[in-house]
């Protein structure tokens, strides 16, 4: 085993000029990113990526389902990897840091390693994983899902932006329809750093968080059907307005969220109407949803008021309603040793550090279960987030990523595990 | 004058394999049409028309929106003319009728005309109005609003579909950007035939209706602005979810024709939707609406109430709303004498006839604030229309087409009008 003296810092500076590199890369419009995955944007962020990793010295491999994992060989390369990542698409109105740092510091990890020759016991490997927002193609985190074991390799490829355009074709286009299989593999543990996108950590002043749990969260797509009619000669109890269907229950979803506030939330945060347009009765709607609670229990109670509201809304509106797609995530465990070792070297560091719940989903989530994952966060401005507004500021960050270096070669160094 | 002895027919065999040619061109999803105006399909629907009229003999001007008038001389060519039209783009999901008979049957009557050597005093125009339908660009019936005053043609040509592509654009790619100046000339009369759009005439077996008066309508575009933020960490009572104050809005439109109704009625047809994607809360939402009730004064009502609507959902879901576009028709007078005629006509002709309103809008409300007009009505099946499903038959048109025929002539030979 390789006695790690001190605790190695990495160099902010180039970081930080990595991540202002990538927020030239699917400018937005106005200060943040506009990258959807497997976009001409997302393939020249890919491009850049792996130059930056094959100039660190990794070996690079590409998933069927276009994870990108960037190896910085151990002392013993077979050993399982300690694999750092997270993913560099962003929302449509996005901002330059959610995902993106946490990738961005994978490789600050593996070229801090390479200034200092340090090797480690075990590889360490940097993923970037596919459409983790869910902003093209849903449902998000679909390729961590993926590599986890939940979704089915040849139905990710099936899945279609609102354009219709596949996701097996748009990868194939920008030419990362690598040839690894998807998962199926042992990786020693997964970290993840990622922005916190809520306000905690700024107001109180702490440097890092340690998530220890998610909010649960179960999000659908429901169909909503009418029929095609003329908005003037039809009277009122003859029309089947898919979108006045579609509203109503938007409206329901809206008053849940709100029973259940403050811990609990509910978003529709997307509607796709066809056809559309003046003069006419729209004949389909599709209404996406989510629900989102601490408490799995009530999570789940949000759901059923759901299902209890919906033949409600289809009868005001004499429509049909129908789920059609659902997904949940968020009561995954995340690992105690990792915690430990996080905690052990934020202390080394003198970093303040607290145990935090995450709200949003991450890649971490999937991953969690199929490996000892780890989640941490760094503060963000005002909590700001999927929204081009979104702030960090290197003061801010680095603690985290200097904490996420310290564990990672501590754990790459453990071959007892 | 001419002395016409008897009342002259259509072909019907003629009229129909012309309308089942349109019926060839811009297919929709099942048995119906999406010719959405100023498209390819529309482009090739106008050369067809072009080439039919010159073959009729006509010469033909488009004017500076597209609109096209195919003349068929006069014995004195230097009176006024009489005009019969209508549209020839559909719906999105349209059928193969709405606005086609009326430019088509125009045609047939010149055809007819042609057939018996018949020469009127009077020129006789066919006219085919552009967009009609308001289904690519905002406002509807946008061209013969030019043509009447409502509308400078600089504004039309700056209207923008949904996906940005301005009208002026459009005409000039297809070819349709005439130099004959828009409106600002003399027409004796204008007639229009249209399906129902409504089942009276087939439920009472009447093979004619005269329309002595429209629905009033006001349409509105409002928009509505909240912001983008993440649906996971943003607490409700921290959002601003524009698409939860549209939903809001559409429910109460919707409620406000329930409370006019069976007389009155709302519609919401479209809602357009930013960024509209998982996981991040919508920041624009652009809402259409309209309103129409027989009596103008009802109508002006449901507007006063969605008014006051606004507030209230703009307080429940903390966003902001304001209407960026307005339109109005339906309170348009018809002409009394040209209802005469067409009395004359179909009493001749032996064809049971009625007067009835029209609940929907249509180019002869525009060009009757310039010019006497006449709008006929010949049945559809169950009233279906702005449907694929959207069905006649000959037997139930070809009486509208011989009135149209016959009152044209006897309109187009009169002089001292």
């Amino acid at each position: 085993m390789i006695d790690i003296k001190e605790q190695l810092l990495v160099n902010g500076d180039r970081l930080w000029s990595t991540i202002e590199r990538s927020g030239e890369i699917g400018l937005g419009r106005t200060t943040g990113l506009c990258r959807l995955a497997l976009t001409d944007a997302d393939k020249e962020m890919r491009d850049v990526f792996m130059q930056w990793c094959k100039e660190a010295g990794c070996s690079v491999t590409v998933d069927q389902v276009g994870n990108i994992f960037a190896r910085h060989a151990g002392a013993d390369d077979s050993l399982a990897p300690v694999v750092i990542g997270s993913h560099l698409d962003t929302q449509v109105a996005g901002g330059k840091y959610d995902g993106i740092l946490g990738v961005l510091a994978g490789l600050e990890v593996v070229r801090t390693l390479n200034d200092n020759k340090t090797e480690t016991q075990r590889p360490i490997e940097v993923v970037c994983w596919t459409n983790e927002e869910g902003a093209r193609f849903n449902p998000s985190m679909i390729a961590s899902g993926a590599f986890s074991g939940i979704y089915d390799v040849d139905w990710v490829h099936d899945q279609k932006d609102d354009d219709g355009i596949r996701f097996g074709d748009e990868l194939k286009r920008i030419g990362y329809d690598g040839d690894t299989p998807v998962g199926g593999r042992t990786l020693d543990s997964y970290f993840e750093l990622h922005i916190e996108q809520g306000p905690l950590l700024e107001a109180e002043g702490i440097d890092v968080g340690f998530v220890i749990g998610g909010f649960k969260t179960y999000g659908m797509n429901i169909d909503v059907r009418g029929e095609c009619a003329h908005s003037g000669p039809t009277p009122m109890d003859k029309r089947k307005n898919a979108l006045i269907g579609a509203s109503m229950l938007a409206v329901e979803v809206n008053d849940i969220g709100w029973r259940y506030h403050p811990d609990g939330r509910s978003t529709v945060p997307r509607m796709q109407v066809w056809p559309n347009k003046a003069g006419i009765l729209p004949e389909w709607v599709q209404i996406t949803v989510d629900f989102r609670h601490p408490d799995p229990a009530a999570a789940k109670k949000m759901v059923e008021e759901l299902k209890q509201a919906m033949p409600k809304c289809c009868e005001r509106a004499n429509v049909e309603m129908e789920i059609v797609q659902s997904w949940e995530f968020g009561d995954e465990v995340f690992d105690s040793d990792l915690l430990d070792t996080m905690c052990d070297a934020a202390g080394k560091l003198n970093i303040p550090h607290k145990e935090m719940m995450s709200l949003a989903g991450h890649d971490a989530y999937y991953i969690s279960l199929v490996a000892p994952t780890a989640l941490i966060f760094s503060p963000c401005k005002d909590g700001i987030t999927h929204n081009e507004a979104e702030h960090i500021e290197p003061e801010y960050t680095l603690p985290s990523v200097n904490v996420l270096l310290n564990a990672v070669i501590e754990r790459a160094n453990r071959i007892d595990s």
